[in-house]
């Protein structure tokens, strides 16, 4: 095996943590001598063990303590990002791997945190440990794209989503707009929700459809084992809404609701308001959520709370599920914005995914310009 | 070897055609003695010869008459389309299989023409051959969408074309529309171009965009050798279009030109000029370029041209390329319909393809309700 190959595995395990660190970054590290991995292991949980100690523990599990401790002296070690210099939940990953008198570090990507950048390889490198930064860069950033966002734009991974007819609309003008989208398509979608820590919606949206924001899938379709726990992620509701029969889902179960509107900020229950007087409110209401730990929204309607979030340039993907269906000219438009002054003007986003559901399609695409 | 592999060999040889069959079917047609491949051909070219006289020729060619005359005689053939059993261009096949004395054929469909449906397959089987029909009947319907459609509806396999922005715009309110899909869309866009016989656009389009309607495309990508000739697609345009500066484009070349309006008819040079005066000339119309040999035209704009398409129903693919940007709600409809009364009762096609071209996306659909 070569160096790419264990950097990909690191990536791999890295995945594993996918649904529960958040907002910590998904990490994953592999220890090798003579060309083998003696040890392996990533970041599970948010709160727990570091992919790196994990990995230690792994190869002491293999080995015994003690034949451990002398097979990781001298040893390569991958991992996707940076280990961590600063002590916070748990003692940082850069002292262990000097304390094991690792040989070499491969990482993919220095940490993005401006506090942390480089000072856990200053560390390493001051240790005696060769340190190469690199490999797999671009495999690593994408993998956290979450993580990279919060810590440069101080801000949730924004996710925007929406179904819409090969024409762009998304409802009749009679406001049915129920089941454009294939039941595989909108199976897809509660996938999409699994990843996020907050589905938000409008107002109007939440007074019209009613819906429940919740991820409605089996364990097993989310890969998770019977006694791991799935965090539903929390319910964020743009506007003053009222608690009426009509919302009756959003308000059922026990998971978080963050209410922005002008009303008094107050907590009660689950439920916590936040109040913005300002009408440009997104910014400071973004930063907000992640300070509440919420590092990445899904932001699935309705039409104006997309455009609000395209037209500030406050999002990082977009995914539209299109049906193979016209909905006609005068429809409901998916989204709304004003035109470009020119075609070279408009705004392009980068496709990065294309995937089928029945009949639908899915099309992933990146904002590259935030 | 199986059945299925040999028909699935038929198959491959009978797409070889594809670019110069037109408006007959693509056939390819494979001899078995033995469970081993003895002779293979394929419809090369329209007017030549058919695929079964090819196949028994390459048997000849490397067996020798005599040998191949012996082995041919008691031997299974592979078919995608029931044999002719017409005399037109070239002797019927049927007859041939007959003359020769194989035991077995296996075809795949029976020919759609209502005066052969089943005919060959009657002679064959009271000259004593056993015959099955249907062997990847999918597959072979598919291969030849256009051949069926032809006998079926009377008139050309109809494409129509657009492009649009993920907002389904195809043009800013100036009219500005040039270069919305990447040169990586419109190159594959000439590929389609190469597969029809005839390329449709309004006035309206012709005059503003003064296309030239070729296949700029070099032969070794279509897989043509240098020898061979690509027959351009004849360009059609519906309206009364006026040979002035702005057209230069359609008028330069040797290729057919059929323009569609109320003018008198005439013909002059390779300009031809069919006259109607009834409004709803649309059927009509697709009945006298299907006489005119013209299988199969793409239909690539403007709106108005591929609204009235859609709206009579007379289409059988729709390709889309989207373009990773936002045009606004403003801007020109790509394809403007009248809402349908409900979603149940919106017009819904079949999502058969997606590909990539750089950053857009390509999507073809089927018309599955003609």
């Amino acid at each position: 095996m070569k160096d790419l190959d264990f950097m990909a595995r690191a990536i791999e395990l890295a995945k594993k943590g996918q649904l529960k660190v958040q907002p910590n970054p998904m990490v994953g590290c592999v220890i090798v001598k003579n060309n083998k991995i003696i040890g392996e292991g990533w970041h599970q949980e948010y709160g727990k063990n570091h992919a790196e100690i994990n990995a230690i523990k792994s190869c002491k599990k293999k080995f015994g303590t003690n034949k451990a401790i002398k097979l990781i002296a001298g040893s390569d070690v991958y991992v996707n990002l940076e280990p961590c210099s600063i002590e916070r939940n748990t003692p940082p990953c850069s002292n262990a791997l000097i304390e094991y008198q690792i040989k070499k570090l491969f990482c993919g990507t220095l940490d993005p945190n401006p506090k942390i950048n480089g000072r856990g390889i200053k560390l390493l490198r001051k240790a005696g440990i060769e340190v190469k930064v690199g490999l797999l860069k671009k495999e690593c950033n994408e993998l956290n794209r979450i993580f990279f966002t919060n810590q440069k734009q101080s801000r949730p991974y924004i996710i925007l989503k929406s179904a819409q007819s090969l024409d762009g609309k998304i409802a009749l003008k009679s406001g049915e707009s129920s089941w454009i989208s294939s039941p595989e398509s909108r199976k897809n979608s509660h996938h999409i929700r699994s990843m996020v820590k907050g589905i938000l919606v409008g107002r109007n949206t939440a007074e019209q459809d009613n819906p429940s924001l919740t991820v409605r899938l089996a364990k097993n379709e989310l890969g998770l084992t019977k006694n791991e726990v799935l965090e539903q992620p929390v319910k964020i509701i743009i506007g003053n809404l009222k608690k009426s029969k009509k919302v009756s889902k959003i308000f059922a179960g026990k998971s978080k609701i963050i209410i922005a509107s002008k009303q008094p900020a107050k907590k009660f229950g689950n439920i916590e308001y936040l109040e913005y007087k300002n009408k440009n409110f997104l910014k400071k209401f973004l930063q907000d959520l992640l300070d509440r730990n919420i590092s990445s929204i899904l932001v699935e309607g309705g039409q104006k709370t997309l455009n609000t979030f395209i037209v500030n340039n406050l999002f990082d993907e977009l995914v539209l599920y299109t049906a193979p269906m016209f909905l006609g000219a005068k429809s409901k438009d998916a989204i709304s914005l004003n035109a470009p002054d020119s075609i070279k003007a408009s705004k392009k986003l980068k496709m990065v995914k294309q995937e089928k559901f029945k009949d639908d399609i899915k099309t992933t695409y990146y904002n590259t310009n935030v």
